[in-house]
């Protein structure tokens, strides 16, 4: 079954018939004391909540939080927002289901994205390095929740495959200010570009549709975690040099550039310096590019105040891409999950 | 051979014929080309420093950094300060001299807060954490370690055995709080006191009458590296529970207590909250100590500016005190090093 | 008559007949010209408004802010909110109603209290310092105003007998510091930490159910009207030495620790900085507390995000204590006010 | 006697013979075991140190630190410093110097600043604030005082009769301002102009020739004790309205504008906001004029770095001025002390 | 027609037929497909919003944001808010209109504020620093928006002639400021006072009933566009000395004293300090005015929380003005725009 | 003449007969009323003093600050530093003495850099940009000043043709970053990295030896200097587009990044935000580029505390680049001034 229907398509009084996640479903009872489900279904356009009074024990088995269902219905306006007034569901089995439906993702093409990363890593002269990116990036479920991790929680790159791509651009520009600047170890700022946020696969919980920090996340922090993640491969890598995994470990520890961002040290070396501001830079230019591409037209304009940068911002859309985002259905990107 | 006379009771014009730690040698040339040594000897009571124009070659063998000799000279004046003047310099055995001599070290005795640590530990109810700080605590290279470092670099504690006297006075307050207040999981409370700086005994280089950081310390910090201390020990202990793990690893990560301070995360658990209000007290006491030890009498007076306190302070001395420090030899603390 | 119906267990639809306090009542108009009355009505569980239509004049006299009635009424729906409706009410003597009731008090047995507060009186050796902490907790308006208050306006011991209980946390804690560290004058620490917030006794001003700012609260602060208080103190104990007078008010001035929270002049004295040190402790470890408390079952969670400590916090709740608190009528403290 | 020769024209091989005031004098021991004293003396131009070896005894009872002595002698080089070769000391009597010879005191007429004071007291129309202003500028230790005090130790008015100097020219401004915005309380903000500061006559020991704090000027702070010493006269004035002495002790306490200067609560009235304004514009102007008196010539140039201004400053010298302060003896503020 | 009804004074059910303002009006389409405008009208009172359902595209043409209207029609209740419904509207010529109606401007009379002025550049004693001043506020286009300028978006003096208030009200400032201290130039002084915030009539685009920021406001900041205005003005008046455009320039460039604040440059001549203060007291007197204006009675009380000035204030407000003020129709200021 | 002996190489005891530029020259007087110089002189390598006790007068006119003489003489010790003594003076025309020997510049070939400055701006796409640049970059006095600046004042690229590496190595980055972001106006981003500093041509007055700001650049700053430098030469471009005038300078008012770091406003433009950051890589890389030149060897090493950037920094020297740096003669940068 081919998804047609997109939450932020629907207005009052229309009918549909199709696929959706379910994000969350409560019991709940009525003052007479009748049962009923609250229940929230999504897709990657957007969610929907509302109501279920009939059936609710059956309706209750089929709707658990993270499973797909065909649910038909209706959308209603209640105190003036659009609530869903549910006529049936009925189980959908995960592989029946285009994932790339019900996850904002990157736009870029996973599969490219990853050939990237491997000529990357295949760049890297440091024969160590080049072992310890192999570790994580060559296979297994690192690797694998790598891909799908966002570089973080609603600010920046925050969709799934952004922590890929920002690691990606940064490499890209870590490997320019290697070539510009005299005395940079390539290899190290490369490793340092690739790793500095492999902690975020730990720190974050990623399902489909939510993403959450662990409590051992919130307790250690991304820095820490990835640093330990990063011994933990050298320790297997033979002879792995301990002062080249004390180099990298101070680029991902000291990435946030200060200590009151996060970092328990300052970076202290050229490569770790370097390392901070390309970080920065990927990160607002990432936000910034999520602006631009909301806009309509290319003609420069204000922004809302943007509270993470304490300013408004004076930008153009991308004038080109306008057509594409045009069509009517939301962008997919089959790639990343087919 | 009995060390008697010592650096700060040298007088311009005395002469001596005493044992001395070599602080640094440095070979040098006059204009006219001829080589000499600048001889710079040390005891715990402080330094000297002089030409040695005779015998370079010989000398230079014998004076080397970190090494003991027996050295016959006097004290000149040179622009107004005392300057050493050498006659002969002898090799000495480390076996012969008394360390105690040579280092500025707790006024508590080892002994003692060795078995209070020992008491310490089996109180802690928590058969896990009682493992893991048996690890560290027990024998061993790290417990060597433990037992002579200072507890920071030329602030609080700075002084051999330090590192061990703030943790014990730490545990002691862990314990009166956990009795205090209601729900405080004292098992980790005082795990965390006893452990939470135990990354500086990798951090800071400890020779005999130097501290220094390495670069693995300045480059990770204590904190990370306590992390990853307890984290390799715990991998030891079987079915030490891994959330376990992360409430240690949050209680040295986060005891600094702010971000701006180094510390990666900010205190969020209890323990972790009274963790870094302990260290932050028993610090400023200690800094405190010091300086009302200095002081004579009991009259209440005023300090120097504090800068690390951006204060000035209105202390009285310990007046029982005086009378044990009044006596003419530096006191000494034989048992650290017996 | 006894309270038997509490705000925070009415629902939509629930007949009631029972005591409540007026918060406020005001006379309004509707566009027609009839007169009518916004009545809000409270108890220690909450509070509820509505409008009172018919026997508006006689209604009037008898709900006056800060007295007792008696209500009948129902709760009925008003844009989604629960609204009172009132059928009739009925003058009631104060001394009917147990105020226990009315307050969110302190759930510390207040007679436990005093007593407490007298042992540690008593226990200060220095025999000014006794005769300025009797002078105000023997007897008189300032201690029964100091019993009654809480120790901040809607953070931390916010509620009657708050202040009092954090006091003597404090002068526990200061105790056992006493006894830790060497060279603690035991009798001006536990001066201070019973008499540091004095001045709230004057800044705060408390009716039954509300804590306003007094004018001369916020022109001058609670530390200087507490510094002001303990001169007039001892102006009236003969001989009392200047010097421990100025010691007094140091601890109270400097309390806060540091000139940004409002403190004129930092600690400057051992037992200042260390009481500074103890309240800070004291009010953070009250409002994790609270946030406990109203935790169901002892697993560690987190928190809403504490915007005063800006920081989520991991907390596990009370185990043993749930049993008692869920328990269906709202926790009673008669003793505070028997 | 009268001083003719000052110490800034003192220069190498200059031999005098005049009054000195005893600035400190410190008995010392040679190595040699003979004793010596370590004399130094100042005047308003400057201080001269060096020792004296004969008489040693008799010269010490009459150098006593505060006392005034003839002294003969002439001016050696000593490591390139001027140095005092002591001939002969003789006893002085106070009242034979001109106290204007030995201290740096405000250049405007001190009777005038009386005067000028006494008519804007009588210009005060609040009759209480009128009696309070009496309390304190009409005669008694606390005016005498006062007319002496500095109004900064160092920094701006740092000399004799500079807070009487800074308080009328606050006063002055106060006046314009009250006279420019509607509704501006004259009569409080000139009490506040007069009164802001007047715990500086207790926080300074004022001595001739040396400011220094009181211990309870740094345990308390200037604006804490100047606030009760309002409240302490306040308290004599019959009927002195609670609510005006809660507004003046506002002004005092609020004075420095916000609490990271050490101002217990922020103004919060207008009278204490404007007050906290010309207090810092008049200290800064005071501070430029200072730097400005210095300048030889009219023109602009650059200023050394100010730190208390974290800047350079543009000025020009008062032209019109250098006249009168090319004579060769440093002016002299007779009047002052007559 | 002269306009009787205003904004603030409509109730529901009220029907008026009066001139109004076009804030803004936007087509919209239901559901249903049926086209509908969404109209917001104002006056100098408030603004009303309400949907025109007949009509639209008659309607549409004469509803243009900016210009006048007649409109006929009565206020609704929708979801508890007075919403407008209309009846008919009527183009309305902009000389049939008394824009005073329309726009919140300053209570002074804008005749003697250009004659107080004028008086103000008259009494520049510098030449060249009065042709500057004349440059700009003889006549033309800049003069006229001057006039009409508010000193800033919603804060101090943020009403039509609130620029020239606060310039004027700085310039007598200023004058009194350089009779009271030594060493002032008054020219140059009262030129930066009444030159200080002439960027803002290119910063701010002021249309009736709106000011916004322009692209070139925003993007360079009134104190650049300011200076380059004087440099542009200074560069017609022949011989302008080059130094003397560097010290206007000065003043503008560091009128906000802090680079934080916005200034490239600190205050680093007399004048500029002094111009920096008298900014400050100015808008935050202003501030203070409007919120007394508003108040009633003339007894203290306390403001809400003030944001911008980070506190609570305790004000009075100006008694004898009440009368004035609670005529019905709300202030005119016929004056400013006849 | 060639000259061949550089103040770094002189000893104690050299005697010398070379080229110098005189620094400074103070005419003195001695206690017995002789005149005397007091003669400093300088090379690119270092500066001596002495003072000049014959033929004064003769000396004193030949001897002016900023002129070359042949200077014969030796160095003596005087209070353990070298001092010149001084045989002969020699007036030398400038023309005969190779500037680079007077001169701490740039390593980089200017005539390089020169030829690399003309093809980024015939590469920059917008003709008004272009013609922009030009009007600054082809000739004229403001490019010949431009070429010989320092970038700053003792920090990163302080030295002769600093200013315009930096902003050469900024250019290429922004290049590159225009290539990697999407949506970047590569002309503007260009132009703004060329001209970013073009103030500091007028802020800084750069003499043969000596950088020092003017009191232009001081009481304006170097962003509105080039701002208005800017705006100039758009003045003489027919048609130069306003807006695009509006960009360019907003890119030269924000390149600081930060009000407290002295931009008027912050970067609001996606070129703004990549300038400011590239402007920051660029400086910073330079300071380290400047450190590593000092070490001997490749090896990591930790520098001393790096103030500016508050911090030790772990580095390793470029080790090829020994060999050249170790030749007696300090390094020369001939084609910069030939």
């Amino acid at each position: 079954m081919t998804k047609t229907t997109f939450v932020e398509q629907l207005k009052e009084g229309d009918r549909f018939d199709d696929l959706f996640l379910v994000k969350s479903v409560r019991l709940s009872e009525t003052k007479a004391g009748k049962d009923y489900l609250i229940l929230t279904v999504m897709d990657r356009s957007g969610e929907l909540s509302g109501p279920v009074w009939d059936n609710v024990e059956a309706c209750h088995k089929v709707c658990r939080a993270g499973e797909f269902i065909r649910l038909k219905g209706m959308v209603q306006a209640y105190r003036d927002k659009p609530q869903l007034k549910v006529d049936s569901v009925q189980e959908i089995d995960r592989n029946e289901v285009d994932l790339a439906d019900f996850v904002v993702a990157t736009t870029r093409d996973p599969q490219q994205m990853a050939e990237e990363l491997q000529r990357l890593v295949r760049s890297v002269k440091d024969p160590f390095l080049r072992k310890l990116l192999n570790h994580f990036f060559k296979s297994g479920a690192i690797w694998d929740r790598f891909q799908m991790a966002p570089a973080a929680k609603g600010i920046h790159h925050a969709y799934a495959g952004g922590l890929l791509e920002h690691c990606l651009s940064m490499a890209r520009l870590a490997d320019m200010l290697a070539g510009h600047y005299e005395g940079i170890d390539r290899s190290l700022l490369i490793a340092g570009a690739l790793l500095h946020d492999i902690g975020k696969v730990d720190e974050l919980a990623m399902e489909i549709g939510v993403v959450e920090y662990t409590d051992r996340g919130r307790l250690k922090g991304h820095l820490v975690i990835g640093s330990e993640m990063v011994a933990a491969a050298a320790a297997r890598i033979s002879d792995f040099p301990p002062d080249l995994l004390v180099q990298v470990q101070h680029l991902i520890l000291s990435h946030h550039g200060r200590q009151e961002f996060g970092s328990p040290i300052v970076p202290m070396t050229v490569e770790a310096l370097l390392l901070s501001f390309i970080d920065d830079v990927d990160a607002k230019m990432n936000l910034i590019e999520q602006l631009r591409r909301k806009m309509e037209g290319g003609a420069m304009q204000w922004t809302e105040y943007q509270r993470s940068l304490e300013r408004f911002l004076y930008l153009g859309g991308f004038e080109e891409k306008e057509v594409a985002e045009e069509t009517n259905t939301p962008a997919r990107q089959q790639s990343l999950f087919s």
